[in-house]
């Protein structure tokens, strides 16, 4: 490898496009869908709902909500093929690469022939990730291989009932609606970037897809609630929680849920998923986490000056939410598909394809030499 | 979708980073890898010679090029489960989902949990590559479940092995050398690009390269070889192909294999791969495919100016080759992988999360209206 430190990376403050879905750090809050300030449509909205504004664009009469739900019910059949895939999938695999894979798979046995279809291969694989990782997980983790088909009707609800077998209480399907609200969309990051990337030499739909999945896996993007969660849950207490703190800054170690590339303020998700970690506390009867976390915040605001981002209080939430930690980030697929999606046709509808330039920083010419010559 | 056209698209001629693997129209003849002149190294090396300048930074030594050779030849086994997963996947599937499908499930089955693997994982995926289309295709196409362990010593013949059953001659083993050669990089192309992207959070190799795989898919990447031998075997003489070629310019068709985003008056390819085109003409006794190539390159010279650029000739040459039209693109991800692999590492090695920004287009702040508000 070359010694030389490169430089100009990363496009950071760099357009690479134009966007009608999304700002983050400009209006409102600091984080609006189609011009819908994100505060409005957590507090108020069905996942579903704005599954269907970012996809078509905007917000659904309660006649459209109603059928688009009932066609993602109808679209949660596993086909054969994909579950023997999914058997085969050792249960130690990393469940992004259950994720991608079963997207990949999909594509195989439902191509997406023309981009008239895509609507439709978007909300298929928004019904099928749920039945995709809880397949999985409890085939691989259980032995059990689970039936599918279910008529929860909201996406959060299902993906609940397929992990524990269990129907979800209203409070518990709420959370779910606002944490898939919360992590469907946001702007040109690195995977929704890469999906256009795809999009933009006029591939289908799963390749865009399984590139966002790929991409979203990396450390540095998703992945950070459930560092945040080991993290939180070595502590007993909200004092031990503060020392530990105090001694992993003092090693200079990386602190998980804090901070953001874009916001510099605060994370407008931060409060709205907070107070669902508080509630669903409430209701585990829980004398432990969320103090704890409530602590790390304190202490990371008064020794950094820094802010938690909206993963660290997901973390405790979907650990009251009986999820295991290795399946948050898969939710965030299912939620992030959306986003993904929307970006997928925006590339599409005026597309160029994505074909940046390079900094040549490597030899300069040299002569060949045959092998017998070289040492 | 917002009516507004977008603009600033595509990155074109924006740089997006450093590299010291590849140059595209700037020394030489126009394309070197590793400062190398693509016409030495297309001439005179072996394709694995090239995978490995690409991969390590130098060219090997006789006793390196003969140990990268026989690693590679025992890593040529097929993991009974990706056997199984490709089993299921139909006929009349897309080869390049088949690619990705493959490089996604090995990511399960074999995943990279640290960098310091990467060489290793990347060799990995060299030596399967071919295993994994021609197993799928034989099955699926044949019903014959091939042993995927052979003693080739190119990655070129053993793909013609795969594919026939038969040990390939010395002139279509030179010819291969030269095609993959041709193939395995070309700077920051859109499925290079994809590839650094999904690396720039830190993601796993598996999910780099099946990133750049469903990139390279597209229509305005991949597959130009392959619409050229659809054009090409629909005329019997070449005077049949002229009067095409010119009904074809006349209603304003897009004819592919002429032209290139970079190369502004000839692609250095086109000149190496048209060479072997002849040769393997003669050797089958052809009269025809590579009569009538030749006069679609005059006419187009003659009509547009256009040149050939490296995909052209490739259609007439893989045929001669007894490759099936649809394995085309997937022979070049077996080539590029190495082009991928060296991007990735250099990516990592010098890593910066790639997440540009986006102009918003989209509507100013919108109120919140309640489900039965909206019509």
């Amino acid at each position: 490898m070359p010694d030389k430190v490169l430089s100009g990376e990363g496009l950071r403050g760099q357009s690479a496009g134009s966007t009608a879905i999304c700002t983050v750090g400009k209006t409102g809050t600091g984080l609006t869908y189609r011009g819908y300030d994100i505060s409005d449509l957590a507090e108020s909205a069905d996942f579903e709902e704005i599954a269907y504004l970012l996809l078509k664009g905007k917000l659904p009469t309660q006649a459209q909500l109603d059928a688009y739900k009932t066609v993602l019910i109808s679209y949660r059949g596993l086909p054969l093929a994909l579950k023997l895939v999914l058997e085969q999938i050792p249960a130690d695999a990393h469940p992004m690469d259950v994720m991608r894979t079963g997207c990949s798979m999909l594509g195989n046995l439902e191509q997406e022939h023309e981009f008239s279809e895509e609507y439709d291969k978007a909300d298929r694989l928004l019904a099928l990730f749920p039945a995709i990782i809880c397949y999985w997980y409890r085939y691989s983790h259980h032995g059990v291989r689970i039936e599918t088909y279910c008529d929860q009707d909201s996406l959060g609800g299902y993906f609940l009932k397929m992990l524990t077998d269990k129907s979800p209480s209203e409070l518990h399907k709420r959370a779910m609606h606002c944490s898939l609200i919360l992590y469907a969309e946001h702007e040109f990051n690195a995977s929704t970037f890469a999906a256009r990337v795809c999009a933009s030499t006029l591939s289908d739909l799963h390749s865009c897809i399984a590139t966002a999945i790929g991409t979203l896996r990396g450390p540095l993007h998703g992945g950070a609630n459930e560092a945040a969660m080991a993290m939180i849950e070595q502590w007993q207490t909200a004092d031990e929680a503060e020392a530990g703190i105090l001694t992993m800054l003092a090693n200079k170690e990386k602190i998980m849920g804090f901070g953001h590339a874009v916001y510099s303020e605060s994370d407008p998700r931060n409060v709205l998923i907070k107070r669902w970690s508080k509630l669903l506390s409430e209701e585990a009867d829980d004398a432990v986490l969320y103090a704890i976390s409530e602590r790390v915040e304190t202490v990371m605001k008064r020794e950094k000056g820094l802010f938690c981002n909206a993963d660290f209080f997901h973390a405790s939430a979907y650990h009251f939410l009986n999820i295991p930690t290795k399946l948050f980030t898969p939710i965030f697929v299912m939620s992030r598909l959306t986003g993904w999606a929307a970006h997928v046709f925006e590339q599409r509808a005026h597309n160029r394809i994505i074909r940046p330039s390079a900094d040549y920083i490597g030899p300069e010419h040299q002569d060949w030499l045959p092998i017998d010559k070289r040492h």
